[in-house]
């Protein structure tokens, strides 16, 4: 077994041993030990964003987006509209699922390194009374932009139309109260923040909506309220869990709770922050975001202008001394991202910033300062 | 941890402990390292078909009915329509999933004990030629039944039809030579026959069909086409892969090999049949189905007439001494399930046969014989 490299991207992360020894034991998927741990995981991540008295936890199988595209499926009818905050790849995707089950959607879009635009939600939703659901990215991971939820959370309870919320990269790290903050569903996965292994999402849903969502879903898999009912009656799933998966995220939520939750989760995440822009900063990488914009989650470099920098080959070797990276996905100009989450701690985090410098020198790149920035490039 | 418990249910099953110890190291999903692996499954599964030239393997995130829904709602297009061979709940999953689908579809409903009429799929394709698409279930998980996929073939081929299988609990146990037998598409999961884990499931796909398909999902997520053919241009998967599980499959694939391929597996799954069946007739439980109908891969039994028999404690006393068996799925009478795969050999089945055996003496359960079967049901 070779050892595993220490993941510095938006997931699948780097994860505890405890974690993963987690898989090391078989479950009947309908029998009372797994219904037993599944009714675990789901009041733990209830737990996560104080949502125990006003959401369920809906678990789904796949990947995040998988969680993402049930939870737009199930909630938005034929009949409803959807308006989506969009300021990155995530965004997109959902106008992208949207248009996949043929629902009307609209869009407001901000450049890649601004963030959701709360006035101009205002003033639509003030505007377009058929807008019924509004969608937003907590943390667009596209940069590492924190989007400006609670503002955005105020507004669309004003105007009393339905929140959903992508907080993949975030549930975990960035604090999200159900008991101050409204919305009736946010999607998550199992192997960002919560530091699990891949193959697990899930929804955490205000009960009273999901029951109204019936006969929406345009998928068997992906119907949120049939999982919802079928897990309620028997505490089975519908379809094969991904058994050996949710063990691990059992095993996971129980070492965010030794951390200290949320906030004891986020403050090392800030610590590891912390350390990789210094360090980084120091060979004259520039982050994309400014600082108060950037979430402790990933963070994205612009590319380096010094013509002997190869983003290939800065990869490679940096995978060859233990690390992997992340490429960019802006749309404008090159870019590569460096992720803060998962088991890693200051110690990985230095390392990781001297194996950075040592690659440097190796490919004889004097600087990691990018180009100057073009004019009016904020402006998309 | 706890020791695994015997798995003796469709899956997920008992796995090997070197399969479950692939999963201790993290995966970076878009690194080079987990673009091999993935590459390896690939070819590795259509392999298990012999399907090098004609097919290609699309792995899906989810349980197995995942990729069944990802296959019909991607190959079977809009104008399209499907008739589908059901002789049980696996045959009406997929009716289900064409009407989520708006597909036009038709079935050809057999009792649970009688395999798929293949002489009235000859009268309907000769007499509906608008039915594009025809859906049959290899070995149907409800009750043990294999189905004459070799014959169903034959005929969907003659007619110019295209065969879509369900696989699910054939796969890698059931002989399927894709150079004989003409298929269009095949679903199966990592955690059935194969003996990986849960998360994942596949289809293995004509790619001239395949290419057609393009923009027919009404699905983000389990859009087939669009899944191949990012994993084509890149390696990678689009949305996060279940790194661990895909890990565990590579694993199991050489442990295949190992074995003898299907073969091989065939032959131990064959024993364990035999040491089943023999020893459960020595107590007179009745199983469901004739021997020449019944695959070795889930036994239906007749639930027993003794008002002793109570199958919650029936259940419970072999959960404790460390077997976990299945609940029955038949419309139409009580029954319970008890399968023969995963990592299992004759040794593990006599051990179970012996524990059953003492669990009958502890109820007081004098013979395992159901009541005589009602006149006429045989029909549906």
């Amino acid at each position: 077994m070779a050892d595993s490299p220490i993941l510095l991207t938006p997931g699948p992360l780097t994860t505890s041993e405890t974690v993963r020894r987690a898989m090391l034991r078989d479950w009947g998927s309908r029998d009372r030990d797994f219904i037993e741990l599944n009714a675990s995981v789901r009041r733990r991540l209830l737990a996560v964003a104080h949502a125990e008295a006003s959401h369920v936890a809906v678990p789904m199988q796949g990947s995040g987006t998988f969680a993402v595209e049930a939870m737009l499926g199930t909630l938005v009818p034929a009949s409803g509209k959807l308006l989506v905050l969009s300021n990155g790849a995530y965004g997109e995707r959902m106008l992208t699922i949207a248009s996949r089950h043929g629902r009307r959607a609209a869009a407001i879009r901000n450049p890649e390194r601004e963030p959701n635009d709360v006035e101009e939600l205002d003033r639509r939703l003030a505007g377009e009374p058929d807008i019924t659901h509004v969608a937003t990215v907590h943390c667009e991971t596209t940069t590492g932009m924190r989007n400006p939820i609670e503002r955005i959370a105020e507004v669309v309870a004003r105007h009393g139309r339905s929140l959903l919320i992508d907080a993949m990269s975030a549930f975990g790290a960035l604090s999200l109260d159900a008991r101050s903050l409204p919305f009736d569903a946010l999607a998550a996965s199992s192997n960002k923040c919560l530091e699990g292994v891949p193959g697990v999402g899930f929804v955490l849903v205000r009960p009273e909506v999901l029951e109204k969502a019936r006969g929406n879903a345009p998928s068997l898999a992906l119907d949120l309220h049939d999982q919802h009912v079928a897990m309620e009656a028997t505490g089975q799933w519908r379809f094969t869990p991904p058994t050996h998966v949710l063990a691990a995220l059992h095993q996971a939520l129980r070492e965010l709770d030794a951390e200290g939750g949320v906030a004891g989760r986020a403050k090392r995440y800030r610590e590891n922050l912390r350390i990789l822009l210094e360090g980084m900063r120091a060979m004259e990488f520039e982050p994309l975001l400014p600082d108060d914009l950037q979430a402790p989650i990933i963070v994205t470099f612009r590319m380096p202008a010094d013509p002997r920098f190869d983003f290939g080959s800065f990869y490679d070797r940096l995978h060859d001394k233990g690390f992997v990276i992340y490429p960019g996905k802006l749309t404008r100009e090159p870019s590569f991202r460096i992720g803060c989450i998962g088991r890693i701690d200051a110690a990985d985090m230095r390392r990781a910033v001297a194996a950075i410098r040592t690659t440097l020198q190796e490919m004889g790149v004097a600087s990691g300062r990018p180009a100057p920035r073009p004019q009016g490039e904020t402006v998309s």
